[in-house]
């Protein structure tokens, strides 16, 4: 019984896998690129993002009287099956393959083609009554139609796995903010004690932070939705009709609620990725702020005895398997982590980025899989993030307290009234001597008791 | 004769040189931090934008009854020299200093407070009657000045270095895509031959680039143009009157012309920037875009005779000291080491962003200086490359045509008419026989002369 | 019927699914940790050093009178199904976990112990006759086993897997070299003709590339010998025999015949991965070398008619979904995108590798994920791109000919009869008249024609 | 009266200013690349380098029989001049210009012959009794000598400057390291409180840091060590003699006092850097381990009161310009500052090292502009941290005291008595309670008075 059988390509004929929907040229990249075979093949949202783009290809075509609309109903069949992700296996290529993500987009091409053969009741690999170029890609070359899925898989992802994730923990923390805004605590700046703020100020940088990330991200999305379907293989749109472009868009549009556009200057979208360099660059600015904040109150929950200590977090897993009753700060550590995986991945998309020759930017896979992956780590761990730490940040208020009690830098409250020097006299001596501010400040002889006491409220210090 | 003075702060006193402005702290970091000295000195932008702040600041002082008139009147005398420049002698520090840049901000309110004084009368060190700290840096801490110092150079060397060069440059290649749109020519995709577009076409694409970068850098701008004036120690406010913030803005705008504005979360703006880190982005982005630009234009040159030589560069200098007559794409390579060391400065930035602490980035003097000298660089290198490559660009019409008339890919605008299967057939062919696609089309009976010369018109594929 | 046991650990009880042998720790961390889980489970070099390091542990433990013989045995019994991939299922965990790695040391211990007890007869989760942390973590500390089992882990693979891929690319390449000694080409500087060189010289230079990467990367393997083990909890060997590090890591070396050995500074080895870094580094200059190459192939194979040509690479597939006939350097790609990954993934290891505060650095996972991934991708590139691309690289000897033929720099022989300024004439003329360095030499009576052709002999020109 | 006189080069006449020794290329240099004048001339390094190599040259033509004796004296006396650096003023040129250095090795040859003409009496501009292409880059072209003067910088600037200052630092803290042997202090994993180790131990693994920098950077010598010198245009050696490379390697070794000598293959000497790549990345290992040991220094000092406090570090300056008396890690901050930027600068060179091509990279200048200040900053730093820092770091040994008591991880000491889940329990109920780990210890009953203290001795805890 046969396991095979076999598809012919430009090149010749080869046996493919009797079970499997590809054809011809999926098949030689399997041979010809053994790498990373395990971690590296397509997920989803590139899998889908490619029926989104044939299927929009077809309906336009056909409107555009290119394609006969049993042959585009037949495509557009295939193309929902793998919309929603029942074809994933039929996708076994990895992101480095050839540079423009033909190899990819003739996947789908191959497995829309046979499966809408084997709907019509024909022979697989016969390429009748579909054929996977002259039908399935009709109007179009990898060298548009995989950067168009590019964007559609990360303008996809932004808007249902990542936004929503960072709006999460900024709701999360702007909530704590508010909850916190009385509680007067030390600042610190340059890691060494400073003027008093309120954990809910604290907090608020952190909120804006977030915020500022999500709108460098919003900033970044024009570009995005900016599709290079019409361009075909140059630019010019050889081949596609006039319309084709604009009408693909459209429906893509449609099908996905996002505002994808056919791009203006296909030159540039297919020679350039200066979108997704940008976009990365975003993601790039979120990862440094989720650094911040997951360093801050990693260090703020620092001890539990020897450290700052003013916050508490959940203790979600033993810490230690030699230290008993140890508890870290792992979803800090596995947001910095992430943190650190992000910037690693904008750098190779950027450098990718800047690698185009002539009409052809041919590091198409690898910077789209940079991105995605970024967009899946920062989403997952913004949730993770939020739900196993975030959400149970509560101040230690005995130990914030003590320390803002000791601290030297209440003296600042004194410059308005006694100067720069003599302050600093004070804050001096009282650490010298290890005493008071206020013992201090009496002993100098530079205020009163009652001025001390009217002056110095750190309650007062937060806020002009 | 004495050829020192003593100056004093809050550590004590210490010897300055009689015949400079500064003071004790400019003076101990002069001796505390020797560290690339020969090179890294604030440049002018940085100078500048002290002044205008303290210029500013002792305005809205004044205005809100912080400051007499009169010191005010001094501060803001003595800051116009600073701003035109006249006092770049008295800015000794380098970059590497205190991370906040503490030592910097003194600097300008000592070398202010003495030329003040020197202008009043007074007595150079007396702090009489101008203090650098009291009246100087009257409602200001170093952490709110020092960044907001930052964003004013950057927000003008944006707008009066970088953009009109990357204008001049983005007109000068618009003028070339107008003029060269009728020079059809062989596209290449994967360094591979491929249909044909115009010359026009192709460095329409390079335009495209360059408006996106300066899109990408525009959407940057609004982070960069809120100020963290009025945060003063760690973003309470403490010590500044309340609407500080707001009126130093507003003459900081006034004074520059640019819509600065006191930045809505002062917590956010100085313990961490976001900002910066975003726009370093964006300038990578368009940094990858030179790249490209002047990669494609380096190899359209190459040759003379063993190479593509689709395009003739000026020739500016001999390229070689062993090689006679040698001419090299000089601009070229000097624009692509420019956008290298922006990408080095950029992940210099975005690394310093990250490692911010509790209330303060103490990476503020790195990261700013890494921003500054990509803009620089990038605006020379710009305007460079425009009058010394770009200007002078002009096809070699003798290689673009023998080039286009032998490129197999014209078989592409065969496809709609015998599919895909023949055309490749006939490419095929003519490549093993080393015959014209013409000879091989008729040899294999595809196509009739007639189809084939209505069919393959190279200027008709440069358009859908 | 129960499809989950309960297990306990100093949190209290977690259910597990009764057909894993892992346990509580393992269990939490699944919940807490859903980060990137369809592609960052760890694989198996990871998962096999974990069993070489338990089984080394647990030998050197009854060596020293640690652990009872028959407990060791049991333990190493499981262990072996660990290091034989037996056990692969049983590894749940991802990378973005705790930033000790902790997690996934648990992971070793509960799995091996829960087998060891059904190997005794024993019920999973009673922790009795093995304990997960008193037995199977005897001695050791996640922050010591994890670094261990990363150096474990990357040096094997850099031994079996990467080391083999370069060199057969190298002796490929070396071959070639040797093979066309005699091929007398243009060579090129700044992209530009330049003064001969043979095709054997050219190839020879990349091949100095493959040994000197190679040679980076043995200088960078010292470190990786070092092993943490023996350190436990911060490097001071708390609670672990005196002797147990020079035991394991006598063991760990004979089970995998390279020289790990004890690190002789523990606090260093916990507390900082500068190895990795380091080695990160080498692979990067590895990766840069084949960036370099691989450039150079595509390049000398561009055309096929309107590039450069010199170079024929096979045809490995169809290259244009659109454009018949057209075939690309695909394999070049494909190597070009690894190193851009890799350079990414050496980005965020060195980032990850600065972090470290006091007695640890808490970024062990992404910094083995991102040096593990680099050497997969290096050594998978490396062998696709030999058995697809340079196994079949061959001379264009008619375009060589041709080229070499016209270019002008043949003109550089003449220096030392006739001097600079005299060449670069001849040069100048030529190219101004497009006529043959020939008749511009003979033209300005600078050389005779028996002189011309004694001197301008290109094989000459390429050795001193 | 005259200010400016004519030269000439093979591209015509221009002007240069009188009272300058260059010439007609360095001059069109000047006007060609107007790019970061400020700060990115060549500095004094380089400038050295090229007279050591033009001095070695002269010698090695000489004795070879290809320069008269003369003429060589002649070059070797101006030559001696440039390396005395009498001729600084002499070098105009920027780092962004040709990226072969082409025109820095016309400038060396321009001024040496001018100069070496006036020391014979000769007219300036005349190339007589001295050429400077014939003569001063006899047997040379710039793509070899530049690089030559590349390795033979770096390599001097490593000797002198770097090793040195890296050495002092490290000796420092190992003389700290012995003096605190005995100090016993908290240990922290993950930023919580860890088993104890001695202050001496935690400043121990700062000087294996060190270490092992300083041997990664050995390690990468080699490769610097390796000149190019001999190769001329392409690395083929045309118009040098034969043994000239070696001959002038020996020169420059002698000079140098370092073991340089000649590459073996020449070809990969001009098309890449991976030397350089492979070094700066062992310079990125450095800043690295000097990030974690900077960034532990202010962690451990932080406070004065509500930090952790267990260091004092020196008060070099005031810390703030608004809060009086404040005192920050300013040798800390400049060191990470410099540690970013050496990332940057790595990530660029890197980045470069991969653009090659044929027979060039013309990346030689930004590359070793980026390695040189890499190595600069971080000898200026070391030192600066070492004098202003590291020499006075002394411990609070009040604050160490009183973190130790009430540390709960010594809890960890009972695992081998009681196991790892009687000690949990321990721990929690402490913590839990706030109470001592003894009396929650003795309230458990899982240990007597007795053989607690005979158990928890933290000394005992710090030494297997």
């Amino acid at each position: 019984m046969a396991t095979t059988r076999v598809e012919k390509d430009s090149m010749g004929s080869i046996e493919v896998p009797a079970d499997h929907y590809w054809g011809a040229q999926t098949q030689r990249s399997i041979q010809n690129f053994p790498i990373g075979v395990a971690r590296f093949k397509w997920q989803a949202p590139i899998i889908e993002a490619l029926g989104i783009l044939k299927k929009s290809a077809a309906q336009a075509n056909a409107e555009l009287g290119e394609l006969p609309q049993n042959i585009a109903d037949l495509i557009v069949r295939a193309a929902d099956e793998v919309i929603r992700g029942e074809r994933n296996e039929e996708f076994p290529l990895v992101v480095f393959q050839t540079g423009s993500g033909t190899q990819s987009n003739m996947n789908a091409n191959e497995v829309i083609a046979n499966r809408a053969i084997e709907l019509a009741g024909g022979v697989m690999g016969s390429k009748a009554p579909v054929h996977p170029n002259d039908h399935v890609n009709r109007g179009q070359s990898s060298n548009d139609t995989f950067p168009t899925a590019m964007h559609i898989a990360v303008g996809r992802e932004l808007q249902r796995h990542l936004f929503p994730a960072v709006e999460l923990l900024r709701d999360t923390l702007a909530a704590k903010s508010e909850q916190y805004k009385d509680v007067v605590k030390t600042g610190r700046t340059h890691l060494q004690d400073a003027t008093p703020i309120t954990l809910g100020q604290e907090i608020g940088g952190w909120v804006a932070q977030l915020e500022f990330g999500l709108e460098a991200l919003r900033a970044a999305l024009p570009g995005i939705y900016d599709l290079a379907i019409g361009g075909t293989a140059v630019g010019t749109g050889l081949n596609a009709h006039p319309r084709f472009g604009d009408t693909a868009a459209a429906h893509i549009a449609e099908i996905t609620g996002l505002p994808f556009r056919s791009a203006r200057n296909k030159f540039f979208a297919l020679s350039a990725h200066d979108a997704l360099v940008n976009l990365s660059g975003a993601l790039r600015t979120l990862a440094g702020a989720l650094m911040k904040i997951a360093n801050d109150v990693r260090w703020l929950a620092s001890g539990p005895r020897c450290g700052i200590g003013e916050l508490h977090i959940p203790d979600n897993e033993p810490g230690s398997s030699i230290m008993p009753g140890k508890v870290n700060p792992t979803q800090c550590e596995a947001m910095t982590m992430v943190c650190v995986q992000v910037y690693g991945n904008d750098a190779a998309t950027a450098f990718a980025g800047s690698q185009g020759n002539f009409q052809l930017n041919v590091y198409k896979p690898v910077m789209v899989h940079n991105v995605l992956e970024s967009i899946q780590l920062l989403g997952d761990s913004c949730r993770a993030f939020n739900d196993h730490c975030a959400v149970g940040i509560e101040p230690n208020l005995d130990r914030i307290a003590a320390n803002l009690e000791k601290n030297l830098m209440l003296v600042t409250a004194l410059n308005r009234h006694i100067g720069y020097d003599k302050a600093a006299a004070i804050a001096k001596k009282a650490q010298h001597e290890q005493t008071t501010l206020r013992s201090a400040a009496l002993a100098l002889g530079y205020v009163t008791a009652e001025q001390y006491d009217e002056w110095i409220v750190p309650m007062d210090m937060t806020h002009s």
